[in-house]
């Protein structure tokens, strides 16, 4: 799967892809993901890339050129899925929409920053808008790492144990039942005994219902779906 | 406001803090961003800090001991007014928990990696639980760069135009109306006559007209509240 990130901001991406899991899915060869700096397609010798809105008003807008330029110049090396726009005002990304994205080939992904974007490049190119939550940001590159990061995980051979992506939470209905570990005592603070007691059955079932009672005290819209 | 941020791989932070608004706000003293190596507290000579989890199944969890040193180190240095802990079972971000986190003056983040923290950690320290979305990621640590990216940003001084967070989507009831800048015809794609033609008022009642067809069609819940 390869991943084509369009943004001002390039190096604000390189540690987030450079470690962890998403550093091996590359070593690996499970995932490709490319960082293009805007400025590189600007127009103009002072490589800007953004203007005044027309209408008045605060803020500056990223011009449609350059993004134009740049999405172009990748679609004639390969076919897309999708052209993915951050923005507030999208789709909120869930596990379901991360687990379709997983089964793309390839991904292109715009941050906007600033005001926003023309919204012409939103009419002509983009796909798919989507948010990571009802807050603000400075721009769209670090919900595009969440993007990138929650449908590498998926991709089979990403996660070194196969069962843990499918155990998440969000993967089920349920949310996770509370985990332990060493050591059992902790100034006083102890494990829950059933989770000692060897007895296997005994502990999915306290699991279970750990799960269960998380999530109808914390997120019952999930039982209801 | 100062963020304190615990976590195994403080080099995963390094760039989103070192750029752009996060940058800047750093720079003219309005935010200290410390990030915390986790492994530093580690009460062994690996320098491992988690372990498998009490009574089977896949992936490790995170031990109380080097989490405890590290908060309790922070707080016997100054008063934190909450202890957060980035988790997908936790309440959900959104603008109105960022702006109260502005008012705050201290705050510890605890990332979480693997396949979870030891409760104790979260019934003895924690006094916030946070989620970003509904999704699974690898760890805590982008969602705390959003944490910090969408509470600095609200603090005063931070933005150079403070209408612009004002005016942001999610500040008011209403999504953003699209904004447009040059070129006025790109391709034959014209930019709304409107929007050129002077008049203010004009302008201001097509934009509150866009910004409420926009929010009735993609976020019709925003309208409920």
């Amino acid at each position: 799967m390869r991943f084509d990130i369009i943004t001002v901001l390039p190096g604000l991406l390189e540690s987030p892809f450079a470690h962890s899991i998403l550093q091996r899915a590359q070593k690996k060869g499970l995932v490709e993901i490319h960082v293009h700096n805007l400025r590189d397609y600007a127009e103009n010798k002072h490589k800007s890339v953004d203007d005044y809105p027309y209408g008045g008003g605060s803020g500056m807008v990223m011009q449609i050129g350059p993004f134009a330029a740049c999405i172009e110049g990748l679609k004639a090396e390969r076919n897309y899925d999708e052209v993915v726009f951050m923005t507030p005002d999208g789709v909120t990304l869930n596990q379901s929409i991360a687990n379709g994205f997983a089964l793309k080939e390839n991904l292109i992904i715009l941050c906007g920053h600033y005001k926003g974007i023309d919204q012409r490049i939103r009419d002509i190119y983009v796909t798919k808008e989507l948010s990571v939550g009802d807050y603000v940001l400075s721009g769209g590159e670090l919900p595009a790492a969440i993007v990138v990061d929650a449908v590498t995980r998926l991709i089979p051979g990403v996660l070194s144990d196969e069962t843990s992506a499918l155990s998440d939470s969000f993967q089920g209905e349920l949310l996770d039942a509370p985990v332990y570990t060493r050591p059992a005592d902790w100034k006083g603070y102890v494990v829950p005994d059933i989770l000692l007691s060897g007895n296997q059955s005994a502990i999915e079932n306290w699991r279970y219902e750990q799960a269960l009672a998380r999530t109808k005290e914390r997120r019952p819209d999930l039982l209801d779906e």
